[in-house]
């Protein structure tokens, strides 16, 4: 007869916390500046204006350690939240470790994500200075979808550029953005500018991330009923995600156990400092003392061998320049499965508190992401997300080390989503088809090198 | 400001029911037997043994009230039991209606339906009974990832044939059971004699389910430790499901609420049954009297205008003889998307159940139910399952007549799991390019009354 364990951590939705934590209130020094691209200097809450709502401008500047939840946020956030922690005891058994994994998971909610953390608040703050349409862009497409059923709540219109390559490679995340009442269009299109001159020069483009920006800008921009909506890398998108922690510190106490390492995948690093921020307050307090540690691909590893310089939030250059971890904002990672972690920087914030010290990072390969991803499925029932698996391959790899050394380490990951739109790439990974995109580290090296030749010079 | 909305009813996995409920032991009368074809007398448990272990067939005969389940299988459960039940709120306001709609959603479990429910006993008791190999069929591929993911709990192999039409027309199913480590192969296939025959005439076949069994039927009875596993219909697949209610009737007794109205989708019947027998004791206990009403697809109506009698299971007339509400065995229905529903007959205890006059049925056409999909989706969050739009679209025509009469009824609604996988059917009602398969009435009555011609004959 099997012992009885408990395999999840459940809060009732009427413990969920009502604040999102704003770790800036903390950090002994403050992230450098925003910097307007032609004049130098830092960035005021009026160039922001053309694209964001004033609540969300000052949630971006805000140095305050909480922000309340609005009511109305509340309300759509229990549709899905408080999300549950399981404690992975078939995977634990699996690794014949002595650790024990707990993990997070951001799966249940309607986009299968953690991105409706933000998507919500950002549609909620919009509708409420009277916006009537919101505009962004999607790769893989988990913030398109995210964006598509907030805009649902609060009576807004959703479009979606998507990058035209997982437009038509990926269909069943455009289906699901229009089951959400969103509209969608692959980028280029004729529908912009931006999109029209890309056209003209390259018909069969494929798209990018940093095309798809410049027309959802360009649209938002013209009108003053119209915004746009970022999933990741803005301080204020981070501080959306920080309910993820709150409730995580809430779950251990239940069970009187706490992290001694808490890891999580970063691409911009919203899902990452979600869950790290609330634990690094704790840890900055002297309350406990956990190691963060941030899990990047080999591919694209902005943390572990990028540069912390002043660079552009996009290819074509139409952001503010950021003080961030970046490889160069023209850096064209491999196309690896992990869609959402293909970005040139890294949060400004989140390299910040890299810079302090304050959090570790390691890259990993994907074919070892995707192994760890088929043992963590068939141990623990959950397909994770492409994403995901990065985090997961991190722990797998702490597990087996403290099976080594016998340490009965707590390990917290962070799961970010769930991967049923990305079976394709399980396809790839156990039929063998799926390359690692294993750079040796002197040539991924010698790549960022290159791209860095170009980083944008600041005036004045 | 929004007021504080309850939108979720949650039990602690300690909570969860630890038995099954067989509804055999409260109804006044038995259902009829299954019968030998050959012989026309009532099947024993020796013509059983080729395909199931003697655990599996001593339920499918049980008459007690309650069997326990067994520890190790309360333990997969909790990887996502207790399943939770939501109060719709925003998809009561959408349809500005005074009743109160409840949904018990499925789609939490590993293969994103109730089917694992049953899938995990099934798995262990093969495996306590020494079996190394489960075979099975598979249409759109639910239960074959249902039984993909509780074989890898148990150490035991899963071999699944699936209709070649979903085989290569829904890859990201093939791609879940192989994640999970089950493996597949498209029906017909060259791996059986029954396969070999279908492509030796049709080289092209598109495979049907009653090939598929017959595949996986072959497989199992030619090796004593192979055996074969069936997703619903039978009397233990439906005790199995009984959990669904069971937590239910916890739920509604935490909110002191209980539901006028009990509905589910029915297929085989598995869902359904699963959510309303536990209902149905307390209703013949007279403690509650809600109605209990199935919700069939217009195109495959077995409930609402097949006719009760004997007929084989599947199509090529393999199986013992069951009386069961049924459209004729080789009746094919119209290719709807909600797979699980294209069945040409009926449970047979929820047959009797439905003779006995406990519980209703009617039929819904497919665009229909997913208008009332989408809705849901906007409203609640959650693409449902092809399958379950069914049992919505009876919900909203419900909560509109409650609206027109003022009615305050309570509603509950099995969601027998999520349509990620599924989106291609929401991008056809999307676009415009789903049929509605919408027969007149009596073009349906002429196909079911032709098929009913060639029902079996009993010997003796």
């Amino acid at each position: 007869m099997s012992t009885v364990k408990r395999h999840k951590v459940i809060l009732d939705e009427m413990e969920m916390p009502t604040r999102w934590y704003n770790i800036l209130h903390d950090l002994p020094t403050p992230p450098p500046p925003y910097l307007h691209p032609g004049t130098g200097q830092p960035v005021g809450p009026e160039d922001l204006t053309p694209l964001f709502p004033m609540d969300l401008i000052a949630q971006e500047m805000a140095t305050q350690q909480y922000v309340d939840i609005p009511p109305e946020v509340l309300d759509v956030y229990r549709l899905w939240r408080p999300s549950p922690l399981f404690r992975a005891h078939r995977l634990e058994a699996a690794l014949k470790t002595p650790a024990r994994i707990y993990y997070k998971y951001e799966g249940v909610s309607p986009a299968g994500s953690h991105k409706t953390n933000t998507s919500v608040p950002q549609a909620f703050y919009n509708a409420k200075a009277g916006i009537t349409k919101l505009t962004t862009e999607t790769g893989a497409g988990q913030w398109g979808t995210a964006l598509a059923f907030a805009c649902a709540q609060f009576g807004v219109e959703c479009e979606v550029w998507q990058v035209r390559a997982s437009y038509d490679g990926k269909p069943y995340r455009r289906i699901m953005i229009e089951t959400f009442g969103g509209s969608i269009h692959p980028s280029p299109s004729e529908l912009t500018a931006a999109g029209r001159a890309i056209l003209a020069e390259h018909p069969d483009s494929p798209g990018s991330l940093g095309i798809a920006i410049s027309e959802a800008v360009e649209v938002a921009a013209q009108s003053p009923e119209t915004n746009y909506a970022l999933g990741s890398v803005l301080n204020h998108v981070l501080m959306h995600q920080t309910i993820i922690g709150e409730e995580a510190l809430r779950q251990f106490a239940k069970i009187d156990d706490t992290p001694d390492l808490v890891v999580g995948c970063t691409g911009g690093g919203s899902n990452f400092a979600g869950l790290a921020f609330p634990f690094l307050r704790e840890k900055l307090a002297g309350r406990i003392n956990p190691v963060l540690r941030g899990a990047e691909p080999a591919s694209c590893p902005s943390l572990t061998q990028g540069v912390y310089a002043y660079d552009f939030g996009d290819t074509a250059g139409m952001t503010p320049l950021m003080k961030m971890h970046t490889l160069g904002h023209d850096f064209i990672p491999d196309p690896i499965h992990a869609g959402g972690l293909r970005y040139h920087g890294m949060s400004p914030l989140l390299s910040h508190v890299y810079e302090l010290g304050l959090i570790e990072a390691v890259a990993h390969r994907q074919r070892e992401c995707f192994a760890a991803g088929v043992l963590f499925a068939r141990s623990e029932g959950i397909v994770p997300a492409p994403e995901a698996t990065h985090a997961l391959a991190e722990v797998v790899d702490e597990a087996r080390r403290c099976a080594e050394t016998g340490q009965e380490k707590a390990i917290l990951v962070s799961l970010s989503g769930h991967g049923h739109l990305d079976l394709p790439a399980y396809g790839a990974y156990l039929d063998g088809s799926m390359s690692d995109h294993a750079y040796e580290e002197s040539e991924i090296r010698d790549a960022v090198a290159e791209a860095l030749t170009r980083l944008p010079s600041i005036p004045g």
